[in-house]
């Protein structure tokens, strides 16, 4: 790190394992030939987005209207917004309607309605699908709600059926390749009983752990993985990335040792890596740890963590050996649980060439 | 709310509330003869900070040096920094020791002599004491370290030994008031073994549950409770305060109704709300439901609750009678678990008055 000075907790950010990442889920979208929407709620950045497009891609996947117009604004005309349409903002959605081919997620009649009467311009429009998730969306045991949902956006004069879109965070639950490709294959056989009635609709899916583990996506149309731009911990405990996949990092000054805890408290808190945490090994993790290096950090330490975080402070176990040779004032690196809500807190980005990439801060 | 148009997940800001709050623990304080230095990583709001003002308040506490720097720009010219020193950052440490009448907290030789040796202009040093929360700071049975370190400090030219600090944090384990008291009880016993060998030391306490519950102060020079001026759902279950005492709330738009589920989802997810939670009646909670009304919102809805959360959205558990009469569109208020990392997450204050009070971004 030898092209920045660490003084409190900085997000860095491996340009050329994130441009990996990208071009891995790149090349299997196209050998799979299914259109691949990354989901860029992860990144929320227009710089990180010019290297996805960089890589050919040219439609994205964002979770509210003002990433959509963010977006928009950065070059971007495919745009899906993947959360339920929050009718209050249709005077955005209007302007976005007009400006760019725009995708909507829809799961009620009510919803439907409200679009026909109100959104000026057209609109491409996904039907939320449960597949065990049970976030939100419509059952696939339920194939009638989507074809009489299906008759009535085909009777409307703006807006045009797509297909059946969902998000199988339940994939979250499984741990290894074979439980994750059982909820794959689970998925689809979902989507089948949907397709048997409704042959026209095609098929989205999104979550980060079955779309890096799948090689063969026959049946889906379309993938909007997040995630894998930067992958974390807890994609790394299911079983979906490598350490070495783990593209960002929190570097975090040490400001107390407590050898015999078995422990060291670094200034990197709740309000720098978030709350999330992880099941590992029989403990609850808030992420990794790992050496910063003059190229970037090192792999995660063995028997190294992060076990509690409040505001400002972390808690890090260490084994002995490390904490012996540990001073107030080094730098540990922390590799997140979840880097989507740690870039969400961390406002600028410096790459490991001392560049700084910013995005824009929630009003 | 009709002076405010919400259309996204907006913080909304009790200003009456929060006054009555900052004022009790005012007269609380004074009743006492003990200093009141609010900590102010709650708010982190120039603006809130001089309703403090108002009631009289001229010491404060931070958890940065970032944020003590924003305060001294906005006239605080007594500022601790509740957070063991970062050494790293002694530039801006040496700026404001020249500029405001600083406090530190230390628990090691080390960096007394890093302060010794650096530090240009002066400090008052508060010694961090471990009372059984074990973050961090030296256990209170083991007088002797104290003794080294305030030896240390009085032979220096620019430190000057202050007391003992802690914060309670295990308070936040404890329910209802004789166990707050309990928690109280012990904590002075302990600081009590620490001044049978250094009668000088002031003592200072830090946890809103205690500060709450707590009449008498006796023994105490200093108290620095920061969560009381919002309150939250966490203080609620604990004790420490009641629901008509919660300042802030989220106001997020309903977007799909699962009647069947007994759920609703709002918009409104973890880069809101943050993602932590906390056990009340056997369930995880992220945040009590109530009602928006003309004057602010209503009393919890008895039985609701936020029950997951993901980046964007929130599940929120409704009876079926608030359940029937829902629609997508309409606005739920969500008082959040833990108020410091959602007003931490949402940048703008919306007073019940329909004014926007901004804090500065994290870069």
């Amino acid at each position: 790190m030898s092209k920045l000075t660490i003084i409190k907790p900085t997000l860095l950010l491996d340009q050329a394992k994130t441009r990996r990442n990208i071009d891995r889920m790149v090349d299997k979208a196209n050998r799979n030939g299914v259109r691949f929407r990354p989901h860029f709620k992860t990144h929320q950045s227009a710089e990180i987005g010019n290297w996805f497009r960089q890589a050919g891609v040219t439609a994205i996947t964002v979770s509210s209207v003002d990433m959509a117009s963010y977006f928009a604004q950065h070059g971007w005309s495919d745009i899906l917004i993947a959360f339920p349409v929050n009718i209050l903002e249709i005077d955005a959605l209007n302007q976005l309607a007009t400006q760019i081919n725009l995708s909507l997620l829809v799961e009620s009649a009510e919803v439907v309605q409200f679009l026909t009467d109100n959104l000026h311009g057209s609109a491409d429009v996904w039907l939320k699908a449960d597949v065990g998730y049970h976030r939100t969306g419509i059952l696939t045991s339920q194939p009638d709600r989507f074809v009489r949902l299906v008759e009535q956006i085909e009777a409307t004069s703006n807006l045009t059926f797509k297909g059946l879109l969902t998000h199988a965070g339940h994939s979250y639950q499984a741990r290894g390749r074979a439980a994750l490709h059982a909820v794959y294959q689970e998925m689809v056989a979902q989507f089948k009983q949907v397709q048997a009635v409704l042959p026209q609709a095609q098929i989205s899916i999104g979550d980060t752990p079955t779309c890096s583990v799948v090689d063969d996506f026959s049946g889906l149309d379309e993938i909007r993985p997040g995630n894998f731009v930067f992958y974390d911990v807890m994609q790394r405990i299911i079983g979906s990335c490598t350490s070495e996949q783990i593209a960002v990092a929190v570097a975090c000054p040490v400001v107390a040792i407590h050898v015999e805890r078995g422990e060291a408290i670094i200034y990197g808190g709740a309000v720098h890596l978030s709350k999330e945490s992880f099941e590992d090994a029989g403990h609850k993790t808030f992420g990794d740890v790992a050496y910063l290096q003059a190229d970037g950090w090192s792999a995660p330490v063995e028997g190294a963590y992060v076990s509690a975080l409040s505001q400002e402070h972390g808690i890090v176990k260490l084994p002995p050996k490390v904490l012996n040779s540990l001073r107030v004032g080094d730098i540990l690196a922390v590799l997140p649980v979840h880097s989507c809500l740690t870039v969400n807190l961390l406002r600028t980005y410096h790459t490991l060439a001392g560049e700084q990439i910013t995005r824009p801060v929630r009003e």
